[in-house]
């Protein structure tokens, strides 16, 4: 764990609860204990477990008995929904010793949201505003049930709904700045991050090996890897030792200038938009082998219009000859993957969709597929703008998901290298 | 819970341990645990609770110390890996009181693998060869490091690696075939599926009120909703309940025939794409607010080539116009997300792209756009076919990633109708 151990006193501990038989059986992947693990990583606060279990009374008893006084923080969600019977509100109540009673604040906020939905209120939602006695309640803006705050001897428990962008509201509107105020100094911390692509972690532990011994001792570096890229993340806890972090920032980049794709903490595909919107450039796609995925990472974040203008999904090669005049010969003489074909596809689409500049991609995934030229894994991609056009070749080893993922890293990386070939 | 507890004894119960600080700190989604939670519960086994550490060895060691005799099995991934410091072995060698030793079937197999990847032998991966002694190795075809399995007084603990497509391999290939071997009452488990779309658990299980009442004790129904869906699953132990089972399951179809969408246990679009391989047909698509994810839906499974032939992004209107002849006054008048523009799309992208079967959609997934007419979280979807285009407006109120999800499962079930109407 590279959580800092240099605070004056050690960071608070949390343990994550997550509740829902669907988590047991597999039916849903849990991304709530994944986000509020982010967040409270982010805050400073140190996440020593995670634990999901069934909505049965027996199962949450247990794990509150057996987890509330192990950490500083216990934070669960899930089983305060109007459909749930509950159960998680009757066993906190037993638990804490309280009970519940009506929360005529809770009350309104429930009236008032069916009013605006046009439903009347039944049992059930009048039962979102039952909280027990005792707790501190959090206002849940998107939703019925509101959050709930237990504190005894110095150990605090939240227990949260678990729809996500409720849950996900309440903690960073209530949960994180309650958790400052009560620890101040989570207050000070700041982080600053490095995005770098192209190395890995053992290299580039390797080339900042002078840089980390000489690290002040209130100022820690952490390697976060994931989907072909390294997120390198400084941080420091006092406000004072601000300049020094920005200083040590700059530093960093400038060590690793030839890998640094981002000096901030957002998805690739969020730090080209950013690029293209402050170019005030436009993108098109033209993807083969990623089947609409690299569309559909630009597009799940909000605004993408200002800069997006669209993307074929060419998965036919038929398609690619008649929408974007690769010659009929070259599907079969070099291939549909190939470099030609790459270039070929960017260069068209950029034009038929008008835009300034664009990336396209052709490739065999797996498992099915592949020549003896370009075997299961190979993937061209190519970047066009009117000035030039870049290509390159990858070869992938992973399953078909896994090589889904870092081709279309590869993939945004050389439209990056384009943009900032071209400025 | 709805695991069986109709088992003449109590069906085996599990634990699912995964290992690795970056769970902890929110980089990575614990896909993991969802699967094999997912491939437990098929297999008939209950889990009882999911459980992630960090890579100290305190972390791993007390998660084995209360966990191992929680259960029958105890399932960990993670921490195996040639990059890892092998904490993980040093802790199972500890806990089982034994040693690691070479194991040589497994270094001829890494041998032999790195020799095919033309990678040349290091210290840390002759590491991956080294086994605790007296456990059973279980060959890993995919990747260097093997599976190790412990039994100690009836309580089995499996150690696998964490990449997925290795672990998935293990589990489908070894895991479960020994554990029904170890547990013969696993073997007879069999589960039949119905798919249902339009109405929510507590409807559908009203309308099966008496069909629940009249269940033979060794039949179970399960209610599984996700994503817009209802899965419900049947479920019997003995090999002599199949055909009273496969009867059930027949009826529950007739029972339930004006909403069931799948009879199988398969993604929705899986289903479609089985029915458009049954007519011989190919599907193109138009995608506005999707932004291509309905496209990757399609396209993450392999073989997908063979009935989808593409889909145009028509994120920016202009696109709308030129690519799909949607008339340019149309954008303002009735406005982009429409009856209209939806239906000129998908006719238009199912001739441009050779298409059978074409499918489109327009909407405001939010938190931006919407007008008067057609405020956020509406969306139009519209699906053709040569002789006969069908339409329908949907009013979602998630945040954009629900209503990506929602929206998504709409125009599924649109296009399904429209394959059942033709035919």
């Amino acid at each position: 764990m590279d959580m800092p151990t240099f605070f004056s006193e050690a960071p608070p501990k949390a343990i994550i609860l997550t509740i829902g038989d669907e988590l047991l059986i597999g039916e849903t992947i849990d991304t709530n204990a994944a986000w509020i693990a982010q967040q409270l990583y982010e805050a400073g606060i140190e996440v020593l477990h995670k634990l999901s279990v069934g909505d049965r009374r027996e199962a949450i008893w247990q794990a509150l008995q057996e987890e509330f006084f192990r950490a500083d923080l216990l934070i669960m969600t899930g089983g305060l929904g109007p459909t749930s019977d509950d159960v998680t509100k009757k066993v906190l109540c037993e638990f804490f010793h309280t009970h519940l009673i009506l929360h005529e604040p809770t009350l309104q906020h429930v009236a008032s949201l069916l009013q605006q939905r046009g439903q009347e209120m039944l049992e059930r939602n009048r039962a979102q505003a039952l909280v027990p006695e005792g707790c501190t309640v959090l206002p849940n803006a998107r939703g019925t049930a509101p959050g709930l705050w237990f504190e005894r001897s110095e150990h605090i428990c939240i227990a949260l709904p678990g729809v996500p962008h409720e849950m996900r509201g309440l903690i960073t509107e209530q949960v994180i700045p309650r958790l400052q105020e009560k620890w101040p100094s989570l207050q000070a911390i700041q982080h600053r991050y490095v995005i770098t692509y192209g190395q890995g972690e053992s290299k580039v532990a390797e080339r900042l090996r002078s840089f980390e011994d000489n690290l002040p001792g209130n100022i820690r570096l952490a390697y976060l890897p994931g989907n072909g890229l390294l997120k390198l993340r400084l941080t420091c806890l006092h406000a004072k030792h601000i300049q020094m972090l920005d200083d040590l920032h700059q530093q960093l980049i400038s060590l690793l200038a030839d890998i640094v794709v981002g000096t901030e903490n957002l998805p690739y595909e969020q730090l080209i938009a950013r690029k293209l919107l402050e170019r005030k450039a436009k993108l098109a796609l033209a993807e083969s082998c990623t089947g609409g995925y690299l569309a559909h990472l630009f597009t799940s974040h909000p605004g993408s219009s200002a800069y997006f203008t669209g993307s074929l999904v060419c998965y036919d090669p038929q398609v690619k000859v008649e929408w974007l005049g690769v010659p009929a010969g070259w599907i079969t003489n070099p291939g549909v993957v190939s470099e030609p074909v790459a270039r070929a596809m960017a260069e068209a689409i950029r034009q038929k969709l008008h835009a300034d500049y664009a990336l396209a991609i052709t490739g065999w995934l797996g498992p099915d597929g592949g020549t003896p030229e370009a075997p299961v894994g190979t993937v061209w991609i190519a970047a066009a703008h009117q000035r030039q056009t870049i290509s390159r070749r990858h070869q992938l080893r992973g399953d078909r998901q896994r090589n889904l993922q870092l081709s279309a890293t590869h993939a945004l990386h050389l439209l990056d290298e384009l943009i900032r070939q071209i400025c």
